[in-house]
């Protein structure tokens, strides 16, 4: 632990990840003193902040061990439960976004029927509890279901797109609180990116296309190719509506499907989100210096892009433990591609880090970082 | 001190001041893992990076203990003793510029010995040990005579710019080794930063306009406003081939005066430096990032600019020592600045930040610069 005093604000992330950890650069530029709430310190984020505390989330002593001092109290991840956020409130604790916000980041159904009564376009949902509910769901609106966990669920992790009554047993077999949706046959995915102050600004970032691969995020295309400008502007609309309505403080991601007959709202994340990593390098003010703007009550920075097109890559881990071998290859190939690790151990499969290529044309600013991401996890060439 | 075993290379920065700090944001991107010798835990650097041992850069066994572990040794600072980098080299620790090519960053008539001896342009100069040899000196080249501790000085101290004898004795007084040089009628002041990897690359920032006051760099140009093309290929030349000739590794800022008769060298640094703030959000790679990868051996990066005029003010202390406070105006009336705090305390005159402005009109993106330092350090509207 650190015996200094803080200088600037103080802000507590609950949580070590990668989100936390990039967090950091633009607390290090505006002079805010970051606290993480860590599992151990090996975590991502544990690694690279100096106030690191170890404790259990999901432990209200912790909890409020963590709180003290800080500032402001926010998130890396929705696994906080929410009975400990009110509680934090209660004790008088600035925490944002806010219980009442988060839930609906937190519980899907909470989440649906909310969005439903301020007629934002979702797709049609049942709370389900057998295989039977799920039934009469399907009877109604047809095969596919998508099953998803109503709590927990994140990367593909949760959901179950089911063909057969097999399948449906599968999901309940696993004991989880289920919700079922209309499966949605979508053009493809767009993601909005939008904070909100306490004192009500708000911001979006371009719309962007998502690219998943086994429910796992990809790739992000940022502006959303071709996309009609009108359209663009609705998803905006849509996610500052939900923003404003939800009293969301801090970053709101959503993320949607574009369908030949609009747009319908997928999920909600209620922090900086992977959709949004390619603001670092992409925009005049990066998503993580925006969620700290935004839960410190500071004026919002401008959203703007710094080039025309911007191409994130998902770095997932593949067979070499030693990544760093890798990097001289990548780095005299593309001097200006932009290399983000996690200081995570090398897993297959596990989402280690992302690169970022900015420039005018897609497909080349595309290729360039598929090159980068293939060749470091793979070492081939393309 | 964390237990945790480091993932990436392990960089050790002599020094924890903004430099170090200012490198962090790169690091935790790449992966890098950064140590840094600190005098106490309350510095700059040391509030935002985890591994930072306490010692005395002046010690060789502090210096031996904090280099233990790491893959490679470099510099927050020109004050650690040539005699000890070559002790630390002798024993097999890699370290980044050597003390070869260091040593011209410490002292100045080393420095002029050697750049006089491959042709670079120089003021007239010469060791002076006694009023008289200032006098002889002065006969030859005229008054003034700029006076310079060979060792030590920066930011405007260890200069005495002396028209008269009484102002020599004053100089002589502080018990400094001293150097003379001709006083240069420049026209303004040029900076050029180039990198050299251990392998031989080597690239150069565009030139920027350098603008002091009271010894003090207040403002830095990016690139510098109406240079002649072939000027500034003459002066990248310059700076590339002092980085050639002396072995440098890592970063290399040579300061130029521009004079009517053609470019002079004044001052070089090797390392990170105030004239390369502006690469942050201004150039593909930041001059912290080009460090990292030039004392790393790994390929460098894109200098390109990101933008056609980029402006950098250095922010120095006023009288509020809450500088938060004046966050809200700031960044409310330009959504588009980028402030940077070192995280230290405020004191009036004390270099405590910068900010950086973006744009394509030098008049605008100037005005906004200034606007955002005269009002975090005065409260005043301009």
């Amino acid at each position: 632990m650190s015996s200094y005093s803080p200088i600037g604000p103080v802000v507590g992330i609950v949580g070590a990840g990668q989100l936390a950890r990039m967090s950091q650069p633009p607390a290090i530029a505006l002079g805010v003193e970051l606290r993480v709430l860590a599992n151990n310190r090996d975590e991502s984020a544990a690694r690279v902040i100096v106030d690191t505390r170890v404790g259990d989330y999901r432990d209200l002593d912790d909890l409020r061990d963590f709180a003290k001092g800080c500032d402001v109290v926010t998130f890396d991840h929705e696994h906080v439960p929410t009975e400990h956020i009110r509680a934090l409130a209660a004790s008088g604790y600035s925490v944002r976004p806010g219980a009442d916000a988060l839930v609906h980041a937190q519980d899907k159904a909470v989440m649906r029927e909310r969005l439903s009564a301020i007629d934002v376009p979702c797709p049609a949902w049942a709370r389900v509890s057998s295989a039977d509910d799920v039934a009469r769901f399907a009877g109604e609106h047809g095969w596919p279901v998508v099953l998803k966990a109503v709590r927990g669920g994140y990367d593909g992790r949760g959901v179950w797109v089911c063909r057969t009554p097999e399948e449906v047993a599968e999901a309940f077999a696993t004991g989880t609180e289920l919700m079922a949706e209309a499966f949605v046959p979508f053009e493809r995915e767009l993601a909005v990116l939008v904070a909100r102050s306490p004192h009500g600004q708000g911001v979006s970032y371009p719309v962007v296309e998502t690219v998943q691969e086994n429910g796992i995020c990809v790739e992000v295309l940022a502006p959303a190719p071709d996309l009609d400008p009108e359209e663009a502007a609705q998803a905006q609309r849509i996610a500052l509506k939900i923003a404003e309505e939800l009293g969301v403080t801090g970053l709101l991601a959503v993320e949607m499907f574009k369908t030949a007959d609009g747009l319908v709202v997928n999920e909600l994340a209620m922090r900086p989100h992977n959709s949004g990593h390619w603001t670092i390098e992409g925009a005049t003010t990066s998503q993580f210096e925006q969620h700290l703007r935004a839960v410190l009550d500071l004026p919002l920075g401008s959203p703007k892009m710094t080039a025309q097109v911007v191409v994130m890559a998902n770095l997932l881990g593949g067979d070499e433990p030693d990544l760093f071998k890798r990097y001289e290859h990548v780095l005299a190939h593309d001097p200006g591609i932009k290399l983000h690790f996690y200081g995570k151990q090398v897993r297959p499969g596990r989402k280690i880090g992302h690169v970022t290529a900015l420039g005018s044309n897609l497909d080349e600013v595309r290729a360039r970082a598929r090159h980068a991401v293939v060749y470091l996890t793979t070492g081939e060439y393309t």
